[in-house]
């Protein structure tokens, strides 16, 4: 099969690679009908983050169930899934609590921009569609792998409720998922900071009540003014630098709570703008699992349409141009179609 | 009147000041019945946090209103009260989000370990009782002041709820008190870290159903045997050191949530403890007023006597002795009596 193999910086390459196979018999074969590259894809790309040797890459997609172990009793062959981009059993003490990225029994995956994934503890982790999705709710289904889900953890994480007032750090595919995660749980005023036309766009089809295009001192000053002097309740911190963290902590009023879920490149945290201003900060990589059966239901229902957020189409031999594309911000996200 | 001044390290005078007076009208001035020292009081003592020169001390106080200010209008001269350690006007449009201790018009005391103390903003502050106390509640009451209102604010941050696996940092009052409050919001188990048997006494009595004496990876160790090897749902953090945030952080289970009060002495915080495992951190100052009318209620009905923190009672003349006993660790708290 082929596969998508990153080697360094900017050096993105499809290979031939071994068909995987069941190898424990809680595993299944996926045969891939869409992936796409993360942002987070992207560290690795840049050289932000080191690849010490030539990696498969990626960790979303949706296809269908090619084989599974003997002890898989939740999928079947033929049918169509959404896995999340760690792998879960389901049924660990943590998943138990919600907690399923931090599953006991977790994974990562070989590589998921490629013809097939291996996808270990399959019943937890597979989530099948009542039957055979049209093609254009494929992007939305994908959507699920990850960014919708991680937008939605960012609000589930920062407390947004009905009424809320709402700040979204970060307008890139998961920051504007939060934005619609916020608006399908009842905020009322939904801020995106964010500096692209085009992303401001979507936004606003997601639900955002109001666009702040500034930063830093100028960014806060213009939340303020939006939340009648106080800062917002809850803040989606959805990029992960210490400027964008800051940013967050700093758009949130007293008692109000930060939700993060941009991979963090800051080392430590700014207490001062935390504790005596009674500031919370919760967040981390998406329960995918905990989340997946509402929100799938929520697209197959058509109430959300969150694979707007991909702006770009390419064939999977393409995929070294997906990242191009992402890291140039001419795309904001990448599918790819095998 | 007298009053409590700290002079330096070590140096607490009890001296001759001016009889406080209404500059606003929306002040009250009241007759302390009875104050105490608070760990925070400590910091100071110790000469861990500065003191520039001679400052009155003290922000824990019940009392008899002696006089209103012209717009005072939920108090009047002769009942009894409770009031925070911060003042908030109830009003504003950060109190009305509950989180009082970050009032736009919030303001600290001129010393409350004395025996007439100025109270400004009355209407937010000052709770009066139904009716006139019996003597044997005026601990509990006091308690409301400051400890139990933290230790309430340590449980709620930490999303306690019925049925949850909490952990309590710090056996100190506020910890002691961050137990009573887990029993009442229906914890489930309850388990304090404390090394000394009266503080294990008090806290067995407050509903802590485990008790762990060992610290750092022992400690970690021990608080995973009694959770199902997976950590708390919650912690309260109740200390402030960088060990005991470390400590908390790393006794919560993964998408677990710490609750912290203690004063924090650590400039920056360690999120590697925090958004891999998904482990949230919210508090800071207690807003007392968001809390006092429930809490009030229930001392007054013997649902909670928080009062028993109070292990060594002196009259204000003795202040001295008071901060010695807490420092040398005699006492766990001392109340003070004009």
């Amino acid at each position: 099969m082929l596969g998508t193999i990153i080697h360094g910086p900017r050096d993105i390459r499809l290979e031939e690679r071994p068909d995987p196979t069941i190898v424990l018999p809680t595993d299944a074969i996926v045969r891939t009908v869409a992936a796409c590259v993360c942002g987070s894809d992207l560290w690795r790309y840049r050289g932000i983050a080191d690849v010490p040797r030539p990696t498969p890459i990626g960790h979303e997609y949706v296809g269908i169930v090619e084989a599974v172990g003997s002890d898989v009793t939740s999928v079947a062959p033929g049918q169509f899934v959404v896995g999340g981009f760690l792998t879960s059993d389901n049924t660990c003490p943590v998943c138990k609590t919600g907690a399923h990225a931090n599953c006991q029994n977790g994974t990562g995956y070989d590589g998921c921009q490629a013809e097939l994934i291996r996808v270990q503890n399959a019943d937890g982790t597979l989530l099948a569609t009542p039957e055979q999705p049209d093609e254009e709710l494929v992007p939305s289904l994908l959507a699920l792998s990850d960014v919708m889900c991680t937008g939605w953890h960012a609000a589930v994480s920062a407390d947004v409720r009905p009424g809320s007032t709402v700040v979204v750090v970060g307008d890139g595919a998961v920051g504007l998922s939060g934005v619609l995660a916020a608006s399908q749980l009842g905020a009322e005023r939904i801020i995106s900071m964010s500096r692209h036309a085009d992303r401001q766009a979507i936004a606003r089809e997601f639900g955002a009540t109001d666009i702040v295009a500034e930063r830093g001192d100028a960014g806060i000053e213009a939340i303020r003014e939006l939340t009648g002097g106080i800062g917002a309740d809850s803040v989606l911190e959805c990029v992960g630098t210490a400027e964008s963290v800051d940013q967050a902590l700093r758009s949130a009023r007293p008692g109000g709570m930060v939700g993060w879920v941009g991979v963090p490149h800051v080392t430590d945290l700014p207490q001062e703008h935390m504790f005596w201003r009674n500031v919370g900060l919760r967040g981390g990589p998406a329960p995918v699992r905990a989340y997946l059966p509402d929100l799938l239901q929520r697209v197959w229902d058509g109430h959300i349409e969150p694979g707007k957020v991909f702006d770009i189409t390419l064939p999977l031999a393409e995929v070294a141009e997906a990242y191009a594309a992402m890291d140039e911000r001419r795309a904001i996200k990448a599918l790819l179609l095998p």
